[in-house]
């Protein structure tokens, strides 16, 4: 990424043509495979990307939480799926009732308990939404085995929820190794067929079958899989970097940020730390972010406000003063920290894009 | 913490009694020591919390950024220390003279080029500062060894700089054996006296000396620091409670979660995650957060909304609906998270404070 010059840092950047390329590129991936895209706007939270998305043919978005989908359904993304099971307190239901009244909204069950709360809460709106049952393909987060999925599905059913299929994130796809991408794709076939089976045994068809990421994008075969999520494409970071899922030209968002200070030869210290960039780490980075300019070097301490950098061997620090980009270690969790992202075409800024589902959580 | 009825979740409350008690016993620790105290607003970033500190008898507040320093100046908190060296572009330099005008400002050195640059941004503003030098007491982030003290001096000096002493972080006292914490305040003493002696000797007087971090709060002695910034300390945290610095009582901010599943009788998954609670690890925390209704159960995976939870061995899951309070391992990170903090007396709701300096990184 080329950075503006006169940038008062931090701040978090986006590289449009980069990101068009990424946007262009997933969309031709799962219409080549005949997949429908619904990518997952967490990792973005942005009107702006989400109307490229959806202008560039996917069929709708998906969200994590109900404040998500408000935020995308109010700007006119009407077509929504919110890929968590949650519990529906009487305000939850309030806002689930209004929003089912102008927005195509699919909801996530993945137990009886919950399924007969949703249907409580929405009452005589059950009929304008449509549920998928969660299943497990190995992360073991929420999700219930595929084999459970008809039953859940009977007592959803007996909720008042109308139930199209099923859906699982295959989240142990995020591996170096794309043989290990590979099988959680199959993993994730092999557990959806399961599901769609115990659900026609228990009466019910699965026009809507949901899986998808960014690791297993490359892995995506013509099978019962038949809509995919994907989303942290858009921007990549330095996780899908290190993995080998995209090129660093592929990365479309990075924080500028400055060298603050240079106390040793050994290192040096910019004026970011995980109140930008987040503080996930990542198993496949070497430190807490990848720095594009100085590629070898290792961000080996990250601060709130300090992100302290060892060179490779043989490399100088840069001087103070001296503005690098920074790409994070997981892009959702930074996107989630600020207010606006600065947009930026060949080096030159060309806009400002509000974040406006941050902090969207509830 | 109790929690009240009919809270929508995931929501970050303050329990304003646990709050208030800490506020007035770390005022009672500086005073009985002698130290002013200046306590750090990036562990809150919130108007109410400061002005309680500043009533308790802070003397002033420290801040991480000059958008912090802003967002407290602007409120009428007007004695200020932003305690991280800046690289002061020219938009900066505007800021800060403007912000020099009506709040006394303390500003932070490690660097003759950062010096200079200060200098010259700030132009005839310079004299209506104060500077401390940073040094290193033991963490190798920022800050100058203590012999290079006097020399830094007198260069911000020569750039037009008045110079009123150093200043370090004793960031190596998060441990959990007192013996460390105790030794960690003991380098800092130890190397704020060698940088006071280097001052003197570059003809530079040092009336303040600062020093201090809530782990290290416990092992504070007269000697010579004269002034402290803790900043954690006003809320504590799962990292506080593991190292033993502060209670379960004592915990004063905490997010409430709903159980949203419980996929299997050894886990439970509760609906909140890295993008409410932030994503620190603690190397003395078992898990990703601290409940304290199953003080012996562990967050083992935290997603952006999910934290997935092993109860005890022998204890039951909650079921579904039940809400929890999952205490942070880093407040900080947590507070910056959120757009207003849930304020509760007895588990009453009383107030919501909004989080006036959140995203003020730059």
């Amino acid at each position: 990424m080329r950075l503006p010059e006169g940038l008062t840092t931090p701040a978090l950047l986006v590289d449009i043509a980069a990101l068009e390329g990424n946007i262009a590129r997933m969309q031709e991936a799962a219409a080549a495979g005949g997949f429908a895209l619904r990518p997952h706007a967490k990792a973005h939270k942005c009107l702006q990307i989400a109307r490229r998305q959806l202008r560039a043919g996917a069929q709708g978005l998906t969200v994590a939480t109900l404040a998500e989908a408000e935020v995308f359904a109010d700007a006119g993304c009407e077509d929504l799926f919110v890929a968590t099971p949650m519990w529906v307190d009487e305000a939850k239901g309030r806002r689930l009732r209004r929003l089912a009244e102008h927005a195509a909204l699919r909801l996530a069950v993945d137990s009886a308990e919950g399924a007969r709360r949703l249907g409580q809460e929405l009452g005589s709106a059950a009929g304008a939404v449509e549920v998928l049952v969660e299943v497990d393909c190995g992360i073991r987060r929420t999700g219930v085995a595929p084999s459970g999925a008809g039953r859940l599905a009977r007592e959803a059913r007996a909720a008042g929820l109308p139930v199209v299929g099923a859906f699982t994130f295959p989240g142990h796809g995020y591996a170096h190794d794309p043989g290990a991408r590979e099988r959680a794709a199959r993993d994730e076939e092999r557990v959806l067929g399961e599901a769609v089976r115990s659900l026609r045994d228990a009466g019910v068809e699965s026009p809507v079958v949901s899986g998808g990421s960014t690791p297993t994008a490359g892995a995506w075969r013509p099978g019962i899989v038949n809509e995919l999520r994907p989303g942290v494409y858009v921007f990549n970071d330095a996780t899908q970097q290190a993995i080998g899922t995209c090129s660093v030209g592929d990365l479309a968002l990075a924080a500028a940020a400055t060298v603050i200070s240079v106390p040793a030869p050994d290192r040096f210290v910019l004026d970011v730390g995980s109140k930008v960039l987040g503080a996930d780490r990542s198993p496949w980075v070497a430190g807490r972010g990848f720095l594009p300019q100085y590629p070898d070097a290792v961000i080996t301490g990250l601060w709130e406000h300090h992100a302290v950098v060892r060179p490779a061997r043989g490399n100088e620090a840069p001087a103070p003063g001296t503005v690098l980009a920074v790409v994070p270690n997981h892009v959702c969790t930074a996107v989630n920290l600020a207010d606006e992202l600065l947009v930026v075409r060949d080096g030159v800024p060309v806009d400002r894009w509000p974040v406006a589902a941050r902090g969207a959580n509830s």
